[in-house]
């Protein structure tokens, strides 16, 4: 579709030294995007955006993602109330990465009712892990309808 | 490898509220690994890993990626001396991605010379770009005995 295409990708120099945004795309069609708190710069999420998401998210100044669970266009906080406003979005020297600074919307952004979804830390090689201090900000039931 | 093996995944309770990793790999064997700065929280590079590397990475407390241009372990800094010593490392909701609170050693953790790899906004849906404060930092020639 021409409304999502983006540049074509020129050569190295271009790609990583460019201003001309030319997303790489993995062979599903997706691009990694992580969302990070525009205030705290903590982490909220790691989600992925197929072209069309990745337009809508620039035309939007909302973040859309692509749930690959659904197999669909995923307009974050379009149920919930959660929206994730974009104050700025990055990309990286290859341009196959994505990095959001949004504000968001809501008690948290993770489905499990916390602020972000690396609330847990790995303790070492033997796999333990153990809470961060973020705990739940709301529930999950009363805004999903599920629990 | 059974040294590299990690918990089976159990049931979606277990995976988002249990403090066992059991991280989910894609098809490709990989997870996605987000390194932030310890101190800035700033974002320096996404890169990947598979169980070997993200095994080595918790043994050694450095980061250990999997380059898959090259289609092997990279222990980055290894040759430029720039290793990310790992000061806290995180996993999300549904385990299927890392983040990794790092003490980049070195003038940075990008290629292009740079402390990190998001160096460019795209500043609207016409895909233009600008540079971000973030100038280089090293001569990559100097580091990598290439320009």
């Amino acid at each position: 579709m021409s409304s999502t295409s983006f540049e074509p990708r020129g050569d190295k120099q271009a790609v990583e030294e460019g201003l001309r945004f030319s997303p790489k795309f993995d062979t599903d069609g997706l691009i990694p995007a992580v969302a990070l708190d525009a205030t705290t710069k903590e982490p909220l999420m790691l989600a992925y955006m197929n072209a069309e998401s990745l337009r809508l998210t620039l035309e939007k100044g909302e973040a859309v993602y692509w749930s690959r669970s659904r197999r669909e266009i995923w307009h974050k906080g379009a149920t919930s109330g959660h929206v994730q406003r974009v104050r700025e979005i990055r990309t990286d020297c290859d341009q196959d990465a994505i990095v959001l600074y949004v504000e968001q919307i809501g008690a948290g952004a993770c489905h499990t009712g916390r602020s972000g979804c690396f609330y847990r830390r790995i303790d070492g090689p033997d796999g333990s892990m153990s809470l961060t201090e973020d705990g739940r900000r709301f529930d999950p039931g009363a805004v999903y309808g599920k629990s």
